[in-house]
């Protein structure tokens, strides 16, 4: 795909913004490929993204942020411009589970995901020759239940090697610390195995199998202090019966919970994903 | 259709219910026109419905009962036997929002719904010309906030002079007593405006909205006492939007509510909906 | 709902249409409540839609529409510039099939479509009751199967009378002339019972029927002279099975019929749907 | 799981059947762990699949047929009996393209695919990495477009060498001869990549970019002469828009496909497909 430079916005709705912008962007000659705007009227707030070509201006993108910056500052905007041509760099974390960690590798290795991925953390060494075979290194960083900091102090020492954008827990099951939460504010990509705010918490299918609801899903969030009450990305459901106990629920919900988390991480590398308080603006 | 007999039944768990069951209705010339059975190997419980074209046996409806009643025994069934051509009669309760009384009306009078509906009941007067353009009479029983009583009297011998079958919350907005609750175990269908059990409990579209979830949807359950409990016949969703405000949520929901609650009465009538506990077992 | 201009306009993509169309509006004060863009780079095109709240600018839509003559002009712009406060007049033509017409007549009811119904126009007479009991004049034009020509000649007669914007054929059943199709190009909208190009013409549900499918649907779409291949607006489909004989389809299509006619219209009266070649944009 | 018995029969409809099978289990001391029927009102047959809990005959695969014969031959049934702890042996064909490959080895590498895989056969060298990871032989077998006898000859002895009993078209991109096709009928599984009938041969997903369909889909089906025209497994669809360009569309198109196609194989393996003329039975 050609390159694009992506510009996401967020600020308190007010008359010209995108005139602004939009006047911005083409005194430099560039041609838009894509823009998304919508006002929120519960809150007054104005959120945007603009796809922008890349080829059509003579500046870098260090060079746009800088002429960009005082029009942001007039406006009071959250913003970010990204270069398509830098691609995020993305850590996977897992645990025992494979199906959204192999869901997510073959998506990339097939060039459906635009990102790189330095490597996999994972607190079991099962999935090392999966991860392996895709030329990805795997960390296996274990675990001790009496003490669970020295294996956060080294996932924190690891993404802070990396240098990593985002850290996808595809079915990690530990609970981040929230001074990892706090580090990385929305750039941190959970799946949760049901449909939030149902059956939050452990064992969602048992507890759904238990309660005879009629369809089961999953939950792409980013993640916050307050366990799994983040800013929802996705959702998805998919439809189960009275035949379904609950191992058939966990079959048929780890589908949901892959295609959910990837479309969901799709969203958040391509900049789609704009959080305002706990809720998303999604421009897909 | 031609006309049929309908044996529903559940009981624990053994060896040849299905033989024994079958054996008797062939024993009487009975043509089966569908089965189901369903084995839960969860808590050791046997369902099955059957259907028997009418024209086969040469009982009637009674006679059937009679001769039946000796296995039922023997294995222990909650069993019941109906007649197609003897559809059930149906009270429809609603309040002001005419969504899921219009539709249930449509479908009846367009002969989607095998039933019969003696009357609608209402706590206020807006959905009377609607109703009665459908030759249906329209019963206006107001509701005063200090005491309840004498309006739920009044539901209930309403639904006991008309020999009401079943009972459907098409919107009704009021608690039903639990003395009513208990006379109708499994009788009483409501819809509820949420995708059970998230926000259960009052305006759940503007919950959904202040948590920022991407589906919301709708439940169709027996009424149990505990308020939004009841055993699940039937869910569904649609996709939102950070776009959709609660009014649109609102409007959305709306068209969920109606086709989940005509779904789940349609498998009603046809008496395929068997309840265990709080679970449903649902043929369809 | 507050007023809003809606300016919509398809052209050739080319640098500073949207600084161009967003300096145009702000310069007058105008505030943009929504907005969408879209290139399309199969064909060089570009598509837009602006929802201006009309109380943030002092000008009529005539005035709006003079000032912006001269850019759309400089742009080569296929443009419209509706005011939401004069909302589309809207006929609604049925045969005997009343489903679709039945919904849309309730929507209207509640509020949910945006438009004037100045009258409904069959070829029967039996949905008359249906019709009048919404306030609605029912125009019964019979079709003489040996000449068609007087029917449509009083159809086109009460089109032009009542100055309708759109013609919906809500199960109509007949062919439109092409006379009539030209005069009134992407302006009437169909609802064909199948999910085309799949089954195209008569009979759809005995044909999926045959060919044992696993999913029927239905296409809501513009009519043109080549009967069922005008642009698309917008389908759906509902699951069937080995279960499913061809009445049940009928019956389980019916209501993707109406769902898929019912949003596609809603799309068309807020001028959301851009028509370029044989396909639409759909701004929703 | 447990062992089973799987029979599964069809015959023409009549009075007994049921009776006459269920009395042949629970003779035998069989404990029916699921049960099946369906009567096609529409061809007047009888369809019929019965798990019979091993354990609990004293039987062994071979027995239970020698006993069952003689109520078949009566009621002219075509039947089969098969053994849960004897897995179809499946072979896979492939081409270039992974996406439905990868998934269907993923999910046999999860246990979710009861069957064992002796071989997969390609046309290319390029997937034969992926598939030895999962410790599978992987057997190139070119194609020479001016004489494919060859290759098709080498496919049809991997086919008899490995004892096949299923052969999967995950996206093999050629068109088996119908020799092959009659030997195994009703046990080749293709994925079209599209939602057939619409869009039946090359190309689908331009088809559908040129036609502007809002949905796309794709279809699992069983091979039979006719090009696309076999027995319908499964079909399911995904909503596109104007955004999406056929490359999009193809990514979107893929997911589909291998859903609908793991689906699909997931019910031939457990016996739940039964195939009558052009169309199939499904009992899931």
């Amino acid at each position: 795909m050609e390159r694009r430079f992506r510009l996401v916005l967020a600020c308190p709705d007010r008359l010209g913004i995108v005139a602004m912008v939009s006047n911005f962007i083409s005194s430099h000659g560039g041609s838009i490929a894509d823009a998304n705007q919508h006002s929120d009227s519960s809150n007054g707030w104005f959120f945007m993204r603009v796809e922008i070509v890349s080829a059509s201006v003579n500046f870098s993108r260090e060079q746009l942020i800088e002429q960009f910056t005082p029009i942001a500052q007039s406006f009071n905007m959250q913003w970010e411009l990204s270069d398509s041509s830098q691609p995020k760099k993305v850590i996977l974390m897992a645990s025992k589970d494979s199906h959204c960690l192999a869901d997510l590798l073959y998506r990339y290795h097939e060039g459906e995901l635009d990102c790189e991925i330095p490597c996999v953390i994972s607190n079991h060494d099962d999935l090392r020759s999966m991860v392996e075979w895709h030329g990805i290194p795997y960390h296996h960083v274990p675990v001790d239940k009496e003490d669970k900091q020295p294996h956060f102090d080294k996932v924190h020492q690891l993404i802070v090697e990396h240098q990593a954008d985002t850290v996808v827990l595809a079915r990690y099951m530990q609970i981040l610390p929230s001074s990892v939460c706090d580090l990385y504010r929305h750039k941190i990509i959970n799946i949760h195995h049901s449909f939030l705010p149902s059956f939050a918490g452990a064992k969602p299918y048992h507890q759904a199998h238990e309660r005879g609801v009629k369809l089961i899903g999953a939950t792409c969030h980013y993640v916050t202090e307050e366990l799994d009450a983040g800013p929802i990305i996705d959702q998805d459901v998919v439809r189960v019966s009275h035949r379904d106990q609950p191992e058939e629920m966990v079959r048929l919900g780890k589908d949901v919970e892959k295609t959910v988390l990837s479309r969901g991480l799709r969203w958040h590398l391509e900049d789609r994903v704009l959080v305002h308080g706990n809720k998303t603006v999604v421009f897909n």
